[in-house]
Formats: structure tokens, sequence, C-alpha cells
């Protein structure tokens, strides 16, 4: 399974690829979508729109993985959030693509194992399951967008770990289940 | 000169197009797109950016005209909101028009002579102002549409109309200048 993750920011739209399956997936592609700092608006999303179809041709992904923003510095942000977030939104109705939207701090717990990871963290450990030679050079919207990604790669094995945090707050130390974990060993 | 008016909302979409010169325009179509409520995100931004593009290719229109928003009821639906703008500005840009945001009140001001006007007082300048038959029916958001075209076709006079306003602000009721005004006889 081939799945394509989106970043969608107001200027540079981060997007990565990977495919395989829980704790066995595989680095495909990854860059940004920048557009020119004085570009208008409509211009602007036509290049992230133009630019995510070509993706999706040329490495024909089998679904798209779409942040999910519940909140916005403020209103203005949160129109333009909204644009780019349509454009990827769009592209995947286009291409017939099944979309699915993760919140912030669910990609975070995918990944970095808790919800409040930082991008330096993310990066880390998108880095480290993904077995990204050092010398390849990662945006850090890109690291987002693959980060995204693995999360919806990883949503099988998630519930599961939602339900282990929620039974080790419950319980004492010593019931603590030893379930997998998302994280890679 | 012809206009498409959008009033882009997070279910109905509004369009309208206008056409002629400040003080003579006439209607030329208007109308509204509605998604399913059930219909996913994705698959409506789709309809309506489909629609807007079938739109602007069957009445040819020289420039659009959209709302420009900056207050939302919260940050959900700013970017709900966002998403369906985002389907104008980018039928826009891959049809090649020019295009130009107008603040809500700023539309009133246009139409109704007053920047709090209210939905009906729009609708009934609107209609006054295109010589619209009794009988045409015509929905809130297509109303709302032709307001916003009808703005752009105005916004030669409006400067003279904002500065007249500042001018009476600032003098003495028998120093009114009399200018025209945007708002019909």
């Amino acid at each position: 399974m081939r799945i394509l993750g989106v970043d969608p920011g107001s200027a540079i739209c981060g997007y990565g690829l990977v495919e395989g399956r829980p704790g066995a997936s595989s680095f495909v592609a990854a860059g940004t979508i920048r557009a020119a700092s004085l570009e208008p608006g409509p211009k602007r999303l036509r290049r992230i729109h133009e630019n995510l179809l070509a993706i999706i041709d040329e490495y024909i992904p089998d679904a798209l993985s779409l942040e999910r923003h519940f909140v916005a510095t403020n209103v203005q942000s949160a129109f333009r959030i909204g644009e780019a977030r349509a454009m990827a939104m769009l592209a995947a109705a286009e291409r017939e693509l099944p979309l699915f939207e993760y919140p912030p701090n669910e990609v975070k717990l995918c990944v970095a194992g808790h919800g409040h990871a930082d991008k330096a963290q993310v990066k880390y450990m998108v880095r480290k399951m993904l077995r990204l030679d050092a010398a390849l050079e990662l945006a850090d919207d890109a690291a987002d967008a693959l980060a995204i990604a693995l999360c919806h790669l990883g949503r099988g094995r998630l519930p599961n770990l939602v339900e282990s945090i929620e039974r080790v707050a419950s319980r004492p130390p010593a019931a603590r289940p030893r379930k997998p974990r998302l994280t890679p060993q």
C-alpha cells in the first residue's frame, strides 16, 4: 500500500510518499511545493493543485493522508490553511483517492510516541522509521508530510496503542500490557 | 464588461453574472451550486470546482469578484469557508481571470448604500439595480453573488463615494458635496 501524505501550509506545501505496512514501511519520495512569496493567492493555489495532481499521476498512491487542523493563530491564517488544504482534498477527489485526515497530535503520537513531540523529534523518528540515508536532505515540511503518510500506514495498529495507553492510565504499573508499540524498537 | 460574482459558503455556493457599467448594469444569470448535506468534503469541493469552471466556460466573464471574509463564527467554520473560497480562486487562476475581493461591508455599501444592510435589503437593491422581474425567483446566496459582482462593476465610483462620506463626516451639513451616489436614484 502506497500513501501520499500532504502537509498544506499557507506558503509551503510538503508532500511525502511511503509504502509498505505498519512497522515495515519504506520511503518512496518527498519534497515541497513552494510558492514565490509575492505570488498572489490564486496562482499559488493553482501551483499547489497542479503539482499535487502531477505527483499523484507519477507515483499512483492508494490513498491520500492529510493533516486536519483544529487551531490556527488567527482567522486569516485559518482561511489560508483552509485554501491550501482544499487543493489536496480536490486532487484526491479528482483522482478518486480515498482521503484520510489526522489531527497533528495523532500524527506525532504515531511517529514519535507522544502527541506533543516537536518538529525535530518528528523528523528524527521519520528518518529512523524509513531508514533514510543521513546524506538525504529532508525539509521540515517534507518530513511532516512523511509523518502524516506514516500515520495512515500505521492506523491499523493505532486503536490498540490508544487502548493500551488508556489501560496504563487506569491500572497499577504491574498490570501494564505488553502490546506492540507503533514507534520502532 | 461581464463580471462573475461568487459567494462561497460551506454548503451552498452562490454565483451571479452581471454586465455593463456602473449605474447601467444588467442581469446575465444567477444560481446556486448545492452539495448534498451528507456529501464528504472532497466531493463537495470537486462539485463546486467543476460547476464554477462550467459557468465560466458558458458565460465567459471578464473578471471574478469574490467576497473576502474577515470573521468566522469559529476556526472550523473559517477552514470550511477557506476551502470553498479556494475553489473560486483556483477556477479564476485556471481560466486566467483577474480576481477581485471585497469585504462584506463594502459589498453592502455598494448595493444598499450602507455597510450594515441585512440580507433582505441587499436582495431588494440587487433586484432593483438589475430591474429583475418580480416573478424571477432569486435564492439568498445567488442575490449575494450578484451583489458581489455589482460591487466590482461599481468600483470605479467607489473611491469617490468613500471620499464623499469622509468629507461629509468632517464638514458641516451645508458643505455636503453633491457627488453621484452608487445606489440607484
